[in-house]
């Protein structure tokens, strides 16, 4: 599956350089993997087109989500504010050569058919419909996100894990493309509110200060209209060595 | 939607007492809710056994996700653990009466083909395999959870925000089942180590005091032969009133 795997990164980014250092990758003392038992994956996820942007507007998106993403748009005018587009799996995202780096501290493997948490359901409005805009001067990110009616917790209530997968997100996004850092070392979340599914949330992460390779972050979710503060977070990332 | 998500929770639970309570649910102050777009759901999910119970082993569970199972299992038969069923939505394992309880401090609402978000994908092997035992006397869990390729974060490893969202449903049921508590308040995560996917975590979860309706409790999660830790969390949930 491995070299499979390395082929398939090979197709996607041509990033043959990296294929050696990747296949030399051990698995670490202590490690517990195992060969995953056959897993059947439907013809369909082959098909898949995986430089697709996720994050333009569809028609699940609800007029708010539109009416704030258009407003956000208009700031990438000026070049101040880019809007990162929606990928489907992690190393679309990552850099040339940082993969590299990451590979000397991570084990990261090629699992083909593997994808982004956030793309667990590739129906339009049932998952994570978000999109991420990027502040470089200002090292914040805003991100826009409809939590769709597969993220349940409480009946009708977003699940805690789905919106602190999409404060990572937005954490990982602040800290990755203002400060180098991608390694999540410690998350603490206060959660203030409900958020109810089909509503949108609005997230804002910025980098507080450094430490070393230490990265400190906050994030702030709330409500459209920023009335409701649904939660708040702060992390600490790891720059890459 | 809402009158057919009442009818459907009707059939499902015979929660009859419970809809006028439901019913009379309004939104908060600030709330930003808005009728989602219509959503177009494949027909698989109508035909979905929601009470199916996916908690048991399948042909997608590892050799030694297995035997840990097993060994789980075998602790039950005094009744010192009990395996909680794997289900489709919470409020399949929210007792009676607590639903309404929970409807007093948190906007509930039924909305049909809606799922907890662990169940997002139904193809076995993919997303979140886990099972959870509890322990009452003890007021602790233990998860094994195999995460399947569909929960990537960077290549080949674990999203934190899918390792996160495992051990605050571990949390969750370590709280409810223990304490009665079900609100989040509060989580901090440490993340210490990658987990490949394909490979077993073992998490366990205890309550480690009370204050008032707070409900303190940590988390561990670990490799299956529990030499290497993952990552580790506390938490604060609060009780219903």
């Amino acid at each position: 599956m491995l070299q499979r795997g390395l082929r398939w990164l090979v197709g996607h980014r041509q990033a043959a350089p990296l294929l050696q250092t990747l296949a030399g990758q051990h698995l670490p003392p202590g490690s517990t993997w195992m060969p995953a038992q056959p897993i059947s994956v439907s013809s369909s996820s082959h098909l898949q087109p995986d430089k697709k942007d996720y994050s333009l507007p569809n028609a699940s998106w609800s007029p708010i989500m539109v009416e704030m993403y258009n407003e956000l748009m208009e700031k990438t005018v000026d070049g101040s504010w880019t809007r990162l587009p929606g990928s489907w799996r992690s190393m679309q995202f990552i850099k040339e050569g940082d993969l590299a780096k990451i590979a000397k501290a991570v084990p990261v493997r090629m699992i083909e058919d593997a994808r982004l948490f956030l793309r667990i359901t590739e129906v339009e409005g049932l998952g994570f419909e978000y999109v991420i805009f990027h502040n470089g001067s200002e090292k914040k990110c805003v991100c826009l996100f409809q939590p769709g009616p597969f993220l349940e917790g409480l009946p009708g209530i977003l699940h805690g894990g789905a919106l602190g997968t999409m404060i990572d997100t937005t954490l990982f996004m602040t800290a990755y493309n203002s400060a180098n850092a991608v390694f999540t070392g410690t998350m603490t979340i206060v959660f203030k509110s409900p958020v109810i599914l089909g509503s949108v949330v609005r997230l804002e992460a910025r980098v507080t200060g450094t430490e070393g390779r230490k990265v400190f972050l906050s994030c702030e979710a709330q409500s459209s209209d920023r009335t409701t503060l649904f939660a708040e977070a702060s992390a600490i990332f790891l720059q890459m060595k």
